[in-house]
């Protein structure tokens, strides 16, 4: 059976979209070698064993880093925290100098270490296994840092954060305060039920119409902004490289952009009306959400949100 | 240099703790051997190569299914939705039948496949790496399923949504709403911001006083509900085995919380303690928040959020 399925073909998009369901966090992977420094933004780093201490990430034959990372013996892995888009897309970008202009100092095992990521992991190689067009490189960890705050999550082709889950089950006895104790406020769960209710009905929506969030979003720059580059649609929409060149891909054979042979993007009339369908639904979604509200009650809604929101940020 | 490195010590529960500053996914990966069904909760998958399609994950030498998963040619990796905890608790808890009362059906290569996945991956085994005290598997994709809906996250020893990251750029033309057509009405964008400002806030709080969220859940439900095994309460707060068990000994040896010969988990007058002061805080800090916010406008914004919350459940 096993090598009948061998055969079926997978394609390589459909394969992406798959694997981007899977949430994870975003690292950056730097060394040094001969006196140059590399760097790359990885989420396939793993954790492995315990005792020794080893965790993994996977390189690409074709990055511009892979012959430094197969050839250096010691590597150190940053997770990065949510206020860290900017080193992610700089570490995923082509710049001549990726760590110009950063604070950076030297780890045990030599590598170059950044500051401000949530956690630190310095490791010397252990072993380098060959896997299609990447190879996997286990680390032997040598170094630990960690630090406060929260991480930054990649998933379904777009960065987020991660928030606690609404559905943990209360003890009889205390309901709702043993479970979250963040939570135990009544604002802050009615907050969180109506945020996360409006989210969802969206998302709903824009499935049954048939588009991603990375396609959408690319379909909203591509409107606002004719004549982007991809790498400027990446840069402006805080997206990542690969996902928006596979939703470019989708969103072109489905006749909704077209690229010009100067590499620009631009909407085409199809792609208008698409967009177009969207925002009305957005709009009417809030209107019909908000129905049977009164003007006082929003106004008054909208004072409180604004405090609480501003109270926060001190 | 790293020869040097290699001797310093890591310690497990520091280890653990940092890797859990990485956020993952959450997968269910099955098998049969020999007519018998085996299933493991993981957290460790990783995608490897896009051609060939190769994913990647480990399995630990003390795992139960330990012999089943490096005896058998294939598996399915199921990548968990944010609504199926219960389904990530079942299989990494010891019950005796883990399928028991799930819907399976049999895969493409012959594994067992649950329904209510975000995806499903399923391999044929490529190659088995020995890497400390765990096995990664490195899988070749055979077939793919994809559904639409949000991913389980976890992160910091808990589970999570992932939710929009906030700061996404505007252009300067059209403001908020190019950077994030689902949240282009002010509403929602309100909505995230108080949610996630209060929810800030309190974390500084409780970083500040040393305490991860994993042990505050721990502490709250020991004190709420005492004489809870570990496995009680894993089961009854939503956590997972490994961050539990660390978290119990990390209070433990802060002598916050007692293990009793019968295994049952009890408060002590420091936890207790603790647990108040924590309690206090909370109580204080949405008094603060709300200073200055009158009665009427606060009855008017409660009426708006249960609305909201209410139009979108339907």
């Amino acid at each position: 059976m096993a090598t009948e399925t061998e055969q079926i073909d997978i394609d390589a998009r459909a394969f992406r979209k798959c694997l981007g369901q899977f949430a994870t966090g975003v690292t950056v992977i730097t060394t040094e070698v001969d006196g140059d420094r590399y760097g790359v933004t990885a989420n396939s780093f793993a954790s492995v064993s315990i005792d020794p201490p080893l965790v993994l990430w996977s390189i690409g034959r074709n990055s511009r880093s892979f012959d430094a990372f197969t050839k250096t013996d010691n590597y150190a892995i940053h997770i990065l925290a949510s206020d860290q888009i900017d080193v992610s897309q700089r570490f995923s970008s082509s710049v001549a100098d990726k760590f110009e202009g950063l604070e950076v100092t030297t780890g045990a095992a030599g590598s170059p270490i950044l500051t401000g990521a949530l956690g630190v992991i310095e490791c010397v190689l252990d072993q380098k296994i060959d896997a299609g067009d990447h190879v996997i490189l286990v680390g032997r960890v040598v170094r630990l840092e960690q630090a406060g705050g929260e991480p930054l999550v990649f998933a379904q082709g777009r960065y987020g954060l991660a928030v606690d889950h609404p559905g943990l089950k209360p003890t009889p006895a205390q309901g709702e305060r043993i479970s979250d104790p963040a939570g135990s406020t009544p604002l802050f769960r009615m907050l969180f039920n109506a945020f996360h209710g409006m989210s969802d009905m969206f998302d709903e929506y824009r499935r049954a119409e048939g588009i991603s969030t990375v396609e959408l979003r690319v379909l909203v720059g591509v409107t606002d902004q004719p004549g982007m580059t991809i790498r400027e649609l990446i840069e402006r929409m805080h997206l990542t490289p690969r996902e928006t060149r596979d939703s470019v891909a989708d969103l072109t054979e489905r006749g909704q952009i077209i690229q010009r042979a100067d590499g620009t993007l631009h909407i085409t009339p199809l792609g208008a009306s698409k967009r177009k369908v969207m925002q009305d639904h957005v709009e009417m979604f809030e209107k019909k959400i908000l129905n049977g509200i009164g003007n006082q009650d929003m106004a008054a809604a909208r004072r409180v949100l604004a405090h609480v929101a501003g109270a926060s940020t001190r």
